[in-house]
């Protein structure tokens, strides 16, 4: 009996529903790696943050990998190459939650609901605001990949106007326009909405600089939603103290978590969320419509699985 | 010359694109109604709350008054009537806004924002929460008008299965399946969102009772967007004390404003927006996008405008 060994402990619905269109399989949920179980299992599903060089000698039989996660950075990639051990990821899984959360926040942003709950808190009933509209606005969208481009889909449905921004320039699903990184500064001035879901890399770090802060817009909204050190803090605190653009909101940060003296906590125009635009209660339920397939797929003999990971480059 | 008498003072920049555009019209901009420029305008423009019957009868030469409201509860329908004046409104001016407000609301509570703010507030980088989505829920929309309709087309472009609720059950825009009245019933107990828009009238006055929030999901939020006497403040209180749904968003209520002792302030499962989810710093520069067209063609003796009012019906 084939054995697929989950180094973590998934909602009992979820468990039911895989143990009933899977009966042939062996199916053990633990929270740990355990040696003895790690020995005999042929498939490994994992949330990538708990293996290791030893473990990867010490599973003999494993044949996939499937890590329920986007990232990779804490797997043993070198390792699990040389074994030749398939690995496949639930790559875009993050696209939806992320998108509404940055609608979320610009919606709310354009309709004073920081505002109107404070009032709540103070029995005020109070009118007296700017409401505005994301209707008819223009967005830069850094990084118009999975996640950027369900950002343009959904900002479109509000009649905004999107302008991805990548290396390349190329065209991009639901982008109107793109524009190239040494092209940025062009489109900068049109922006009511400068959006980054910009992974790290050698490019992007740093990427965003006082000058771009200045070419934005007094009455941008910037949001940071990919990595931390797409901005450096200091010049992004300048940006907002000196009113160079109207508000911020980052998910991400150069160092997680904040500490309680950073002066972003005290700043009014900057939103403070703590790293959690991507997560949503139907993230497993999510990676298990990712798995499931897969598996009927591996077990009919195909090894060519959605969403396969290439060890030796990471992605 | 042509006067046309506006009973309030626009933004310089949009008085300033009117005079452009017809330079051989006389524009008075008032911020009151004053009987000598009352009586030489033959065309009124007017937020509709500052006429009187004895104001009718001065305007000698009036042909025409422009609303730019929705609403004509204060207008002195009957004198109009019998003076055979044109009434024309800017109806559908505020679906964008709106829907634009529920969609805040509605992402605003699946991306967990109220409790982000607070912990902003408390400098405090707390993650744990349940972040859920708007992808793939179901909707029930009372009202499904111009604004309810744009509520409809916004909540299909975030996958959510919207179903609208009406008298007569007939077909309308961005509705997947549609109810009467009578069977609201039925469909209540699948809605992940029950949002109205309705009118104020016979048939929608306290429609909402007791039952219905039996019989909706314990995790639904219910959203009153449309007139404050859907629902009675004591049938709407007990539901969220019994926590019969998990959390409400009203716009509107029985008694505007809401006292300062008022229960809803204290209870957290429901959110007190002061009537202002129409608002929008873009309201009068819509408003005119209706007026000069109109204006042109009663220039070139077309009197058949949009959005005209029958002051005998009063819509």
């Amino acid at each position: 009996m084939m054995k697929i060994y989950f180094t973590f402990d998934p909602r009992p619905d979820l468990k039911e529903d895989l143990l009933g269109e899977f009966p042939e399989i062996d199916f053990i949920f633990r929270s740990s790696v355990e040696n003895d179980i790690l020995k005999t299992a042929e498939i490994l599903v994992t949330y990538g943050e708990d293996l290791n060089d030893e473990y990867i000698e010490i599973a003999d039989k494993l044949q996939w990998i499937m890590v329920v996660s986007a990232g990779l950075e804490k797997m043993p990639l070198q390792k699990i190459a040389e074994r030749g051990i398939a690995v496949s990821n639930v790559r875009g899984i993050h696209k939806i939650p992320m998108a509404e959360s940055v609608l979320a926040h610009i919606l709310a942003y354009n309709r004073k609901l920081p505002w109107v709950y404070d009032n709540k808190r103070n029995a005020e009933w109070n009118r007296k605001a700017k409401y505005t509209e994301l209707h008819g606005s223009t967005a830069v969208i850094l990084g118009p990949g999975a996640i950027g481009g369900e950002i343009g889909r959904l900002l479109q449905c509000f009649d905004v106007h999107t302008i991805g921004c990548n290396r390349s320039g190329g065209i991009a699903d639901y982008m109107h326009d793109m524009v190239t990184f040494e092209n940025l500064n062009t489109v900068l001035p049109t922006a009511d909405y400068v959006i980054s879901v910009l992974p790290c890399t050698k490019e992007t770090h740093h990427l965003i600089s006082e000058e771009h802060f200045k070419l934005m817009k007094n009455s941008a909204m910037f949001m940071n939603f990919g990595r931390g050190d797409l901005v450096s803090t200091e010049v992004l605190k300048q940006a907002l103290l000196q009113n160079e653009i109207a508000y911020a909101v980052c998910d991400v940060f150069e160092d997680e978590p904040l500490s309680k003296n950073h002066p972003f906590w005290k700043m009014d125009n900057i939103m403070v969320s703590p790293h959690i635009s991507s997560h949503s209660s139907r993230y497993l339920e999510r990676s298990f419509e990712i798995f499931k397939p897969s598996l009927r797929k591996w077990l009919a003999g195909d090894k060519q699985l959605e969403n396969m990971i290439d060890p030796q480059k990471g992605y």
